[in-house]
């Protein structure tokens, strides 16, 4: 992986050597100035028919309700990644059962892949990017206050499929719904 | 998006605010030098029952065979992506069917996103990262000089499913091979 340049950049726009695309190259140093989209994992976790759900504490959309997710970090696998999310976010011990879901968000360049995932025991508590957390039942899940469309899709084609373990995982909802 | 310094950055490492763990700071103007896993996208691509192979032109593993795929861009669907790596190495016209697997490489910080793809029409080409391109028969597949171990798992993980559309997406075969 490149260094960050220790020195001021001059950053001239040029396709690099084995490149299709241009891309801000350092004229002193070469370094490439790539910028990659971002995966963010997360899970729809259960407990019995019950959901888990975060309040957010933090912005974008605090105090709007989330499922467990955040940026996959470093040298950690998808998987990994999703249950450090939930126990970051819900303090909430989980085992992932399959992908769920992979949607792209290219407006913001994110991947997201949604795991479905069980709690090993029901006890949940805030994390620091949480304000409240709490497991719903289907129909008190607060749809009018989700943090974010993809939260919505996950939860839909969770349960569209609770039932079901041989799905080929969703991509984003045709209708965006 | 944080853009790259246009100064000489003084990196501290440092929790930034809302963050859990440490990163380089800039000292002088906050810059996160945020790493980030990147995402693969490729794909296995057939032809009625012949299998697209590419043989790299570049490093690493040149003159190894592999699948079209390579690191998704700023503002690409998942989908997408998968779709222009095969046009750029086998100049591949192709109709992506469904996800296959998603397998994580932690030690290079790489989540690989493989689909299920059907060419639109035979006509093949080598890229310009490819010295050759080919169809090839499962029985003639070149085992012993595949570039990438994944690339070994994607085919397998193919075969095994190939008459199926009901199934959940592979991850890292638990062997590894």
């Amino acid at each position: 992986m490149q260094k960050t340049p220790q020195h001021e950049p001059e950053f001239i726009r040029k396709v690099p050597d084995g490149d299709s695309m241009e891309r801000d190259v350092c004229a002193t140093c070469g370094f490439v100035d790539y910028k990659n989209p971002k995966i963010v994992v997360g899970s729809v976790v259960t407990w019995g028919e019950k959901i888990l759900l975060c309040k957010r504490a933090i912005e974008p959309r605090i105090g709007y309700w989330t499922l467990p997710a955040g940026y996959l970090e470093l040298h950690e696998t998808a998987e990994d990644g999703a249950a450090r999310e939930a126990r970051e976010e819900a303090c909430a011990d989980i085992e992932i059962e399959r992908l769920l879901a992979v949607y792209s968000i290219p407006r913001i360049s994110q991947v997201q892949l949604m795991f479905r995932a069980k709690l090993k025991h029901p006890d949940i508590a805030t994390g620091p990017e949480s304000e409240a957390v709490g497991l719903y039942d289907w129909a008190d899940i607060p749809w009018a206050d989700l943090a974010f469309p993809s939260v919505g899709w996950a939860l839909r084609h969770y349960f569209e499929t609770k039932d079901r373990s041989d799905f080929a995982p969703f991509s984003n909802p045709v209708d965006g719904l």
